[in-house]
């Protein structure tokens, strides 16, 4: 239907292996976005919150929320990888890098490293590895997705399946650290919680207790922020013809609400390093409420740093259930129907020196 | 019922040709308003979406989108002129001239350029020039609009009718041009699209595809956003009692919702240089799903300059119907009743060179 | 259910008299705050709106609205003092000292000033002393507010009953003017009202007219741009077995509504200096619609200025019920049943001169 001049996305069939995607639509974000993000979230980190705190820490101000920075790169690869998704399937390999302050300039690029037809053939699986650069040409973040994309064309032929290794997390020793970051002098009653990187032990699990209602708006917005244009967020009456008959919510926004809720827990889980991997596991729609929980998955010191430490956790964010008896996955590995997000990732925290 | 101090607005009567009228709320804009228009409309044109990218074309940083510069200097104007409107009937003959930057701080006058009584002399037209100047003095833009205005009084008398004449279209040669814009180095891919000015030819339609679903929070947020405080838009409880039920979505929120979805076809037309003529053809309301299409009308060279060309388009934005067999007025002239919006208006896209 | 980590607010029995409580999450407030709070709000005073207007009143460039960083410092003091509040009972001696400029961050503490426990021995009324500071450690307001806390255990002991003096208005001695601020110079027709501070009498009563429909998205967003964490406002699924069965829209947000719409009125309150006493008489929902209206309790001259002068204000906001006939409460002080809010306040006004 869609004309010449229509951008109708990429289908399967027009991937090959190795191939380089510049993405559209550069971005320059600053103060606008932090307070938006911070209105559609509740995030209260303080490193992103308040420009003195972040020079006690030693960066030259409040750094953008990790996951709107995230959000923002991967709002940019959805018309030209995930147009004609079926799902997306998953996260891997995320690195934070230089840290994204207002008035950076954002792009985005994505290179295929792996391809595999479904056996019905009418679609396939594409990695891609995105890489989000500021207008220095500074790399910000670099992660890995792959996602189910439809084919235009079912007898088309297929490339040879070619699928990455990727590894089950970003190891410590790959974690970049901000320029400048220094911890001695954290201020822990200021940031809201006593509880330093020591004080959180491999295993410990913590309900993040608060439960927040998604209103259709709200999710709108936050997509629209980073760009995203894929369409089932936006219309109803395209969404009224779908199985769930209801505009999904961006998965990111399940991710941001579940971030910003483990602030009671993890306050002072002050920068999100690496995201080791991450799942969808079902759609949320407004009126849900979120609730998350967080397990200590690993905890590694920083070579050559006394000042903070790495934790790797689990998130898990439930909808219409409260998280205090910590809903998982049974012995099958079958999720409890309530979890809507795992979330693998590694945060750093200051130490008590 | 209101008291003395309290603003009524003016009535039909209160109109004299020539009057000139100076708009309240003074109103220095920035990156807040960029990230919230954004947000509310999901607009992705690089030039107001990239510091570097405007820099790149010549400007000195991202200008705010000229339909946000369009609906803050409507907003200011709606306690004077349209307070007791019946309808918004048309604009017309509306330049884009300097553009507005972060913190620049507008304001605006309108004069009283016709009028004329209704028959049932229960109302009149009132035709206002209107203009918008930043702090400088300059001018930002300059448009004609008419408006359906109650007399307070039937009895009181009419001035002489005076209709002006307005010109179908601002002519190539009327449009004003960016201080500095060049886009001899304009980055197709980053922007979005590989068409050039010379790829539309006049009579060329596009459907630009994707449909957005309104929102009350959204469309109330975006109208105070403009300080627009025409009561339609806000109340509920006195909507209720109103022929439609419902709270009307202000036009201008159509206006930047077609556009943002223009960018699905003409990604290239980063500048909006002249608003021919725009009609609200039917109301919108929360719930409703807007789609849009375009028609290229004229082809204009812009003397002097190979690095850019300007479009004249018509794109009409629809409700709750899609737009790809280009709905529109039949032989009668009358419209599909989906229509919402017909909007003529001169866009500047790069040529290829 | 929450774990060790996890913050579970204060307790009645946990506050001492004296108590001296550094509130977490300092926030750096910004050109985003200031277009969401307008958004939000649709206010429109002129000082707040412009830089070139308050720079022609002495500023260096627009405060942020007074109640915007009210609501700030008001969510930091939530976690420690209200989070397990039956009731949020008042607010007392506010005072507006340093004006919030764009950049600034802000902190607060609180200190316990009185404490009583009610006669049920399930709950007491804990009354505190905040206090909000910029990074320079100047005081940006400070104010008493009283809260209903519930007890962790019925059987804790409570402290002996010790309830502050608290006085009925903050006096015009008292009131704290801006650094700079001088309105010799204002422009009444820009700032959108004729009318100064000579011309409002008490006893005076001023309909502000307009009503706004509030939306579930809208008072949260605003609540978390204060980072106002408040469960109540959040949670549906909570709420539903809640009495209500609703979210509560934080009552700041009432205040900011009603204060928005006193523009049409009160248009030179350019500035407000005091809050001597506030109550939320009835909780608001997503669907109420918000009226307002004022009444003139006292006008005083600002010793040594000839520039501007105070009123002390009395607003009254009502749901889903026109203000134009008043509503109050009646001779045996028992309020009209749609009245939310009672907010007795001092604003600064230029003076004719």
């Amino acid at each position: 239907m869609a004309g010449a001049k229509t951008a109708a996305g990429n289908f399967f069939e027009d991937f090959r292996l190795g191939q380089e995607l510049a993405h559209a639509t550069p971005r320059t974000v600053g103060a606008g976005d932090a307070a938006l993000y911070l209105a559609l979230t509740g995030t209260r980190f303080a490193l992103n919150s308040s420009d003195e705190f972040a020079r006690a820490s030693g960066l030259p101000c409040a750094p953008l929320d990790d996951l709107l920075a995230f959000h923002i790169i991967f709002g940019k690869t959805v018309p030209d990888i995930s147009l004609n998704a079926v799902a997306n399937l998953g996260y891997a390999d995320c690195r934070f890098l230089a840290p994204v302050y207002p008035g950076d300039t954002l792009q985005a690029k994505s290179r295929v490293i792996g391809l595999r037809e479904n056996a019905n053939r009418q679609s396939g699986i594409v990695y891609v590895r995105s890489t989000g650069t500021n207008e220095s040409g500074e790399t910000v973040l670099d992660y890995v997705r792959w996602v189910m994309v439809r084919k235009r064309d079912e007898a088309a032929p297929a490339p040879a399946a070619s699928v990455p290794t990727l590894a089950r997390a970003v190891p410590a020793a790959a974690l970049a650290l901000p320029a400048g970051l220094a911890l001695e002098r954290y201020d822990f009653a200021l940031a809201g919680s006593p509880f330093a990187w020591e004080d959180y032990a491999p295993g410990e699990r913590i309900d993040h207790v608060d439960g927040v209602t998604i209103e259709e708006a709200e999710h709108m917005m936050a997509t629209r922020l980073y760009q995203n244009t894929a369409r089932v967020h936006f219309n109803q009456q395209a969404q009224a013809a779908d199985r769930f008959g209801r505009r999904l919510v961006y998965g990111g926004h399940i991710m941001s609400l579940a971030r910003a809720a483990s602030f009671n827990g993890l306050a002072n889980a002050v920068k999100i390093a690496a995201i080791n991997g991450g799942r969808h596991l079902a759609p949320s729609f407004a009126g849900d409420t979120i609730y998350a929980w967080s397990e200590v998955l690993e905890r590694w010191e920083i070579a050559g740093r006394r000042d903070l430490g790495a934790l790797r956790l689990r998130t898990l964010a439930t909808k219409d259930r409260r998280a205090g008896d910590f809903p998982d996955k049974d012995a099958q590995g079958k999720f409890d129907p309530a979890v809507v997000l795992e979330l693998d990732y590694t945060v750093l925290l200051p130490r008590r020196g």
